[in-house]
């Protein structure tokens, strides 16, 4: 069983959410809860950053670990347009964790929630053999305005920000600047806010485990297929780095097609890479010829 | 560094919580935010749940470990007297996960969910050595009504639900009722709903790290000392494992001395343990000898 199947067998499992008040649930960057009497919806998502999958102890300080424990959620708050309200951590730490350690990833960790205004208001502590950490993040948007992955069109553009395969690159060279993007990601908050308010923006997600593979979850989820051209690399990068390579945390949008997106917000580039087509549910083409979904898929194994 | 330095570095650090909407923040059993325009109070906890720590693989079976996961966070909900509204999951799969036991896993944790009306609306999913489960888990209060730790004041009488030690009692046996009751606890949210609505409860807590410690954390949260008498000692359970085991899940908490609290509550003994004093917070009494919080630090060794 994969990480897709798992999920879609969860999601049949669970159900539509019956609590009042729950307006999106499993499959999502985020799921969205309208609590009584508000004109907010609420948005809440989970990511954990492991030791070993995500960081190791030589090459990561703690500040970088801390920051992106939490870009990582934030990442995902962005991807629906949010604004980060507040946030949780739950950590496991290992037997070589000390003081200072935890000084630093709390370091990076505050540094990146105050900046984005996500305030930590609890979490839970624990003891493991290796550092695990799980970040909850609430964000809000105004009511029944969320980007969601379900709501492209045939028809849509299709845009990506930035350039891709940084991460990728800086996880093989190890320096420089790609380094430091893949250490310290920039969730897109003020992008994602542009996109959900500005643009009109149909569909978005965080491209967090690779271009292939969260094109084709976004085609699956709005039930249609894409034809796209390569997108724009990362300087340094291969072509494969920027199709498959995970933690990008740039932003996969769609508009329609008349939308005249801008060519860059805030300096961060906006590429329209492709159009969303009636066809196979999410078959994606790059070029004329299938684009298999290679990005990172957690479970693989089982 | 222990625990309870490291939760108050971490107080000091993040300040009283600016963020808008955010009544409490880091220390609690939940952290309380009040989101624009509602009569409610939202509730967040998170917990973890680690093989190797709060179960074994030989031991403990799929389901009894989802429902236990699910089970700790509905516990703090309980200790607020909140409502459990929904929850997230992040599980993070051992090689040794298979698909048999991913679907006992969540038949377990779906199966509570469902009786506390907690819908699973999200979550990730990640590979590690060793399964580790942190549960999100939010609820509801009447604006303003949540029963807090640091509610106590000088005269009110303390209580704990049930008979203390069954979950230590389990453990060191392996077998019997006080086994079931280790493996899967009974969150007390009616109970604590009755103890916030109708009792008229001061503050409140959930016992998962035992008595000594966790009136201990309630004593120095309103800045009070405690003089108690033995408490209700599981049937078979020595006095120790009542007052230093962990993971009974029952409720700890106060009411004005005036207040005639019931013997029980829907079957579940309610006892009057000792009377809350000014003096030196967080100092604890029983048979006018000091009680040492002995109970488990998950971080004693940092």
């Amino acid at each position: 069983m994969n990480e897709p199947e798992l999920i879609e067998k969860l999601r049949r499992r669970v159900g539509l959410p019956r609590a009042a008040g729950v307006v999106l649930g499993i499959g999502d960057d985020c799921a969205i809860v309208r609590p009584r009497g508000t004109r907010e919806d609420w948005l809440y998502t989970t990511d954990m950053l492991l030791e070993g999958t995500h960081f190791l102890r030589p090459t990561h300080g703690a500040a970088d670990v801390g920051w992106k424990a939490l870009a990582r959620g934030l990442s995902d708050i962005a991807a629906m347009g949010g604004e980060a309200r507040f946030c949780l951590l739950s950590l496991a730490v290992a037997p070589w964790v000390d003081g200072r350690w935890l000084d630093g990833f709390y370091r990076g960790l505050l540094g990146l929630a105050e900046r984005a205004g996500a305030a930590l208001i609890g979490g839970d502590l624990a003891r493991t053999e290796r550092v695990l950490c799980d970040i909850v993040v609430a964000g809000t948007v105004p009511r029944g305005t969320a980007l969601r992955r379900d709501g492209a069109r045939a028809g849509d553009a299709i845009y990506v920000s930035g350039a891709l395969g940084g991460s990728a690159l800086g996880l093989a060279a190890g320096r420089g600047r790609a380094w430091l993007r893949h250490k310290r990601p920039e969730p897109r908050l003020a992008l994602g806010r542009f996109l959900r308010a500005r643009l009109g923006a149909t569909a978005a997600m965080d491209l967090s485990d690779g271009l292939s593979l969260d094109l084709h979850r976004l085609c699956a989820a709005s039930g249609l297929r894409a034809e796209i051209a390569a997108p724009p690399v990362y300087r340094g990068a291969t072509l494969e780095q920027a199709l498959h390579g995970g933690e990008d945390y740039e932003l996969l949008f769609t508009a329609p097609a008349r939308v005249r997106a801008p060519d860059a917000f805030e300096g961060l580039a906006l590429t329209r890479i492709g159009t969303m087509r009636k066809g196979t549910a999410g078959a994606v083409e790059m070029d004329g010829a299938p684009l298999p979904p290679l990005g990172y898929d957690h479970l693989r194994h089982l």
